[in-house]
């Protein structure tokens, strides 16, 4: 099994946080983003997304979107709800993570540490602050609530929304005002098998 | 069991054509978007994150995000996959949806039709084009091989891009360049239960 990917890539950190906290093999392949990698002809073969994570099995067979490989490779495991409701919950927040929190955070991470906060992007990078905060404060209201996102305890939805909210204050986004989000960081940091983050450049 | 939308969104039509398909019965309670009536103190308190579609159910617990909820209800159904890695094909899809075609594509329709592509996002419009028809051809790909998207056949992952697909031409996107895309379409349309959108204004 490989898994394509470039660890400056929350999504893509995600799957290599899951595999060393269940201890799955697989072979890593080095995708470089910043380098376009994944635009050349023979990634697209793979992915005609254009997008890294990509999970490739041993019969060929792919799969993308890091939350899709999440759920994948968690079956049989307790990082994956049995319940029915509870599994519905997951999805809720990993739908949430793509739509109202990676594009606000990720991006303007993106923006403010590999490009550098250039000129030109100023306006779109303060244009993100009331979209990630706003996704911080959904998040914060839960974890008020339960230790983890789920009611039913630490699942692949923490693993996904961790990724990219443990390295929010990169994209300007401070968490001083969010004791219960720094709380359940630290929870996650401390689960046996955890991997940090390669830091930023 | 209550479904809180508006049918102006093809997040919640997903829902209504769902319903509709397995004859699941339920309350649609109207939460009208352009009124901002999913800002109140009382849509809050059901969903903090401010947006439709949201289930409740009969005990009081709600679940958000369209794809999530279309995930719940059809569970037991055809519509579901059994084979993990089917199911694991329907959620890329759903993740490629909310983040690689809807804020594409649903953005435009909106700008275009609910707003009426006032001087001020013209440029916002125009600049959802490209990043819209490459979701397209992405989807285009697929369906050039497999009559539905995951190849276990008709899934809630064509409901999930059926939604805004088949009005993307609201938005900009005419689909003459996507004869596998237009099949596809005519299909869904032509299935038992299948209820078409309310037409835009």
């Amino acid at each position: 099994m490989k898994i394509h990917g470039d660890l400056m890539s929350g999504n893509c950190y995600k799957l290599k946080l899951l595999c060393n906290l269940l201890q799955i093999e697989h072979e890593w392949v080095h995708v470089d983003i910043m380098r376009e990698q994944t635009r050349t002809p023979s990634f697209l073969q793979l992915n005609p997304n254009a997008k890294v994570p990509l999970l490739e099995l041993d019969d060929g067979r792919t799969l993308s979107e890091s939350n899709a490989i999440l759920n994948y490779l968690a079956i049989g495991s307790d990082l994956l709800p049995q319940d029915s409701f509870a599994l519905a919950k997951v999805q809720q927040w990993q739908f949430f993570e793509q739509y109202s929190h990676e594009p606000y955070i990720a991006v303007a991470r993106f923006i403010a540490c590999y490009l550098g906060l250039p000129a030109e992007r100023r306006a779109e990078y303060h244009a993100k602050q009331p979209g990630g905060h706003r996704a911080l404060r959904v998040m914060e209201q839960q974890l008020e609530h339960t230790e983890y996102l789920v009611h039913s305890g630490f699942s692949v939805a923490d693993i996904s929304l961790y990724a990219y909210t443990h390295v929010a204050p990169d994209g300007g986004f401070e968490l001083t005002e969010y004791p219960a989000i720094r709380a359940w960081l630290d929870r996650v940091a401390a689960l046996p098998g955890y991997q940090p983050m390669p830091a930023s450049p």
